[in-house]
């Protein structure tokens, strides 16, 4: 398992960020070849202190293969496009390899 | 089930805050009550760009108040206090809940 995680710093309108991942984002991380899960969750901040990000979306596949495909296919190319317009407040993407157990 | 995450940013030195993780922080974790998972994590960049974090650790429980309660704890507690000798590079905590099933 490998997953592609996305970060999103908090926008200065949530409501109209939300709007644009739900209607605009979503569909086209929906067309990833290959795509095994799409997460979504909203962080809470810890011991009162605010939330570092808005939103955690988290895509799941079978391999770091077909991640990586998923990346480089149109749908990754598109979502790669799109997120200049979402993500005007910042995000931090990066990958993580589940194939080891728990520790 | 909630997840307790931790996102360390790049250390100056890795060596020597992977020895500090796994020696000093992970047995103080390990001791968090109704502990049910600790997946580590390393990521990496996406499209030939530098990963924001070095290192993403995931505490897994059943439910958010155990989440609360293990926070509330001597081990909590100590984990905090250690987090600052630890984390000196900065880290991004946050919490999120898995209730809702994958969109």
């Amino acid at each position: 398992m490998a997953r592609l995680i996305a970060l999103f710093n908090p926008p200065d309108d949530p409501a109209a960020f939300d709007a644009h991942y739900r209607d605009v984002h979503t569909p086209i991380v929906r067309r990833y070849p290959n795509l095994r899960g799409l997460r979504l969750t909203r962080p809470d901040g810890v011991g009162g202190r605010a939330a570092p990000f808005h939103l955690m979306a988290e895509m799941s596949f079978d391999s770091r293969d077909d991640l990586e495909a998923a990346l480089a296919s149109d749908a990754g190319r598109e979502s790669g496009r799109d997120l200049r317009n979402l993500a005007t407040a910042g995000v931090s993407l990066f990958i993580v390899d589940d194939a080891a157990p728990d520790a």
